[in-house]
């Protein structure tokens, strides 16, 4: 089943915008089963909107449009697409019951521009907007489907999965439902992880198995075909099974929302653990990251950023003698950092990170050389030497990554 | 002038990969004067690229092809547009020479397949690739031009900039060269700068302005058209006096690749002056921002992450009565870890931030309500609060670049 998408709105094409709809939707898309083969951009302009529209029914079964349903004038895309496929419009009553609540509480008056976007096309389904006020659309005709879509990232994702997702598994052949599951790799390359599983991946009919890469860490997106949950989930437990025999030892958790971050800060909430930080390298991307989590408190009490070496000393109580011999990127210097930060803050664990982040070369190290420390509840502190790779930026993040993990399995080894 | 782009990869309509090229080019090409009327995505497969360059073609003067120029055999993109205009396709010395020295270094055996980045269009010019090893091509027709590049970012970037843009440029009319000039405004919002500006913008013809928003940031994009750079200077200049008159107080800097936290970096370094951070609910976002530029740790020495109160007393020494009292979130609070962050670094400013980044107030304190203090080298300490809003990422952003902006203003008074 082919599909395309068609996102419509001029600030896409002034470059003002990026165009992150059409990835959501078409990996949404692949993971159902839908393949791919077209995404355009189109400026709100009737003219050249229907000129797409054409071209795409020609091309592709199902259409999916986002953006141009807004309340302004430039927001054709509703009217257009009726005028082409020949359907009227009227208005939704729940849409519109929405928008006259909408503007009653914020004592606003409610203008006919407004109005239009209850507005639905005759012989669709109306789809409900879960976080805004356009209401969306699913139309078929004997050949094809059209889906219309609101343009706002935070409207587009929910009405896709709540309202539109049902619909599409539906027109897809019976029997041929699709359920997927995402399990997530650290420590392991895409092309490795491609490699090791090549047989799996070679041999796949169903489920199927689809990698995507993103920096420190790969997922793979398992598909099954099946009547039901049931039967589906015997599919992928078998295909998890014969994964987790090959690349088990990378896994570190399900799921498209996840992230390491989480699954160790799981970890230490699991273990009723806290953790301080001290970083050089990272300079605070560990913290920073942690703090992005609601409810990192918990386990987290904060720490250190010691960029300078002075700062070692300082705040850290780093030996001078210890700088002086083996510099500030060296096992000693790691576990001296871990070993006061956990005395300091009275964290169960403490975390260190020093290396040379670049672009230059630091004590006669190599751009990318790092040592990690990890001081532990029994006084014990584990270290491990790295040596990273590609631009300051990746660098940075791959030694938060292998710090965040090291903690991460010594939680899970510990249980 | 009409362009489009074509960005060709399967990866991108699996939805692995974001089209930030498509966002980038159209961007630059709306600058320099280019109207975008079409941005597609079509997958590595000669046929379906075929038909969309024959599209393409009839539509657009100008077509921007991205991706594709990599070593294996799913990279079409040259050979098929080469087939497409009937051109034939040659090696080019200089590029074939680099991708041999690279080899050399790297210690690899070079395969045809490597060979193949070094190809180019007999006819065409070559683009020489600044930060890669794919050679680009512009290749021009009585009715159209093609730019061929390559679809990394980081190689496509400094290909278009250095090398396409002139070739661009001189295919525009005579007496119509564009010259741009990006200036950056904090602390004021998109709409407010736009009505602010609304005469400026709407009696534009030549310069022009186009706003451009990011996370607490707003960009004007100035563009003149002149015979040369001396006659749009003066053009820009007369304009952004204006621009000036009216909103010079939001005005941090100038250029596509500024930012707050360079131009605050730089007003350190130009001050000679040192800088120590605490962070509270940006848990390290400031000093992990400022860790990310090369060579920051000349100003740069480190500083707490006192994400609990018990870290504030035990590593900043905050006084338990100062918590009892006015809590976390408060002017004292503050200013105690401003000043003892000072006096524990040495550092010659502390800067330090606490609030309620969310999602549940604290201490009674609404969600985005925040202080932040700077100590300075005189022994005083400047505070001021706010009441950030929308999400928790966007709260510890807007804290970050307040932050790093009063820290800016001081030393740009003080000179």
């Amino acid at each position: 089943m082919r599909a395309e998408i068609i996102a419509v709105g001029t600030e896409l094409l002034m470059g003002q915008v990026v165009n992150t709809n059409a990835t959501f939707l078409s990996e949404q898309l692949t993971g159902l089963g839908y393949q791919i083969y077209f995404q355009t951009v189109v400026g709100d302009n009737r003219e050249r909107l229907n000129d797409c529209l054409s071209l795409a029914t020609e091309r592709s079964d199902l259409i999916v449009l986002t953006g141009g349903l807004g309340p302004t004038e430039d927001d054709l895309t509703r009217e257009t697409l009726a005028h082409f496929l020949d359907a009227e419009l009227a208005i939704d009553q729940a849409g519109l019951e929405k928008i006259i609540q909408h503007f009653t509480i914020q004592g606003r008056e409610l203008t006919d521009n407004n109005r239009k976007q209850a507005l639905s096309l005759v012989g669709g389904q109306t789809l409900t907007n879960p976080t805004g006020l356009a209401v969306g659309d699913f139309y078929q005709t004997p050949s094809n489907a059209y889906l219309l879509l609101p343009g706002p990232p935070s409207e587009m994702k929910p009405m896709f999965l709540q309202e539109a997702v049902p619909l599409l598994q539906d027109r897809l052949p019976q029997n041929n439902q699709l359920f997927s599951r995402v399990m997530r790799f650290f420590g392991i390359g895409e092309s490795q992880l491609v490699t090791v599983l090549a047989d799996e991946i070679s041999g796949q009919t169903n489920p199927t198995i689809a990698p995507y890469a993103a920096p420190n860490e790969v997922r793979l997106r398992l598909t099954a075909q099946a009547r039901n949950n049931l039967a589906a989930n015997q599919l992928l437990d078998s295909l998890e099974k014969r994964i987790m025999a090959l690349v088990g030892d990378y896994f570190y958790g399900y799921g498209e929302e996840n992230s390491l971050v989480k699954e160790t800060v799981q970890a230490l909430k699991d273990s009723h653990a806290t953790l301080a930080v001290a970083e050089s390298l990272t300079a605070g991307l560990v913290q920073s990251t942690l703090g992005q989590l609601p409810g990192v408190s918990e386990v987290f009490v904060g720490g250190f950023v010691t960029y300078s070496n002075e700062m070692k000393q300082q705040l850290l109580g780093v030996e001078e003698a210890t700088l002086a011999k083996h510099g500030a990127v060296s096992r000693e210097c790691a576990k001296e950092m871990a070993v006061n930060t956990r005395r300091l803050t009275g964290a169960d664990y403490a975390l260190s990170l020093t290396g040379v982040a670049g672009p230059s070369e630091v004590e006669g190290k190599a751009v990318g050389t790092t040592w990690i420390a990890l001081a532990k509840p029994d006084g014990t502190v584990q270290t491990q030497a790295y040596r990273f790779t590609r631009d300051r930026t990746y660098i940075q993040h791959s030694a938060m990554m292998n710090g965040l993990n090291s903690l991460r399995i010594e939680l899970l080894n510990k249980k």
